[in-house]
């Protein structure tokens, strides 16, 4: 495995547990699959179909998120907004990521021996 | 599933990620399994031994963690300390972790529509 491959391994794995956090935290407005791509992209987050559509799906499922098909154009499209219990989930992981970052600065910060 | 399964399982995804990252920052100083587990604890990151020794193991294997068994005391011990690569790549891993953390942060906070 060369340097990038390893390098590009662990920053994948950094990110993917974040996919989920981040499409809560954006959809407190209904958004298509698309758009919310163009969102996360735009924070920073470079997030692929392949990864977002089925974790719309997932989160869709487990009562995270309401759907809708919006069939008024000539192509429909579903819609996902946070459902009330994605808004208390996202409320506690929220807190969790803040605490994971404390823990993290403060280890890279050496301020823990 | 329960609402309580279903938050433990978002918040595992979310720590998944960030242990290899811990244990890198934390390795500057050499260190065996169970005395670097106490220091993730102390650091808030409450890991398992299933999940770290394995990770450690897999880190040692990929370049990025120097091993050493010390056979001084009565039983044996494998100490860890971070390899030169280690080193660089923690340094990158920690600017992804940052950039990451800023995304969430502003996508949190509503500031990206």
């Amino acid at each position: 495995m060369t340097r990038e491959e390893l390098l590009a391994g662990h920053i994948q794995e950094l990110r993917r547990g974040t996919v989920a956090l981040a499409c809560l935290a954006t959809l407190s407005e209904p958004r298509y699959g698309y758009a919310l791509l163009e969102t996360l992209r735009a924070a920073g987050l470079d997030v692929d179909g392949n990864t977002l559509y089925p974790l719309l799906r997932r989160l869709d499922k487990q009562g995270l998120l309401d759907s809708e098909w919006n069939t008024e154009e000539p192509r429909p499209r579903k819609f996902y907004r946070i459902s009330e219990l994605g808004t208390a989930l996202l409320g506690e992981l929220t807190e969790e990521w803040r605490t994971l970052n404390s823990s993290i600065e403060a280890l890279a910060q050496g301020a823990i021996e």
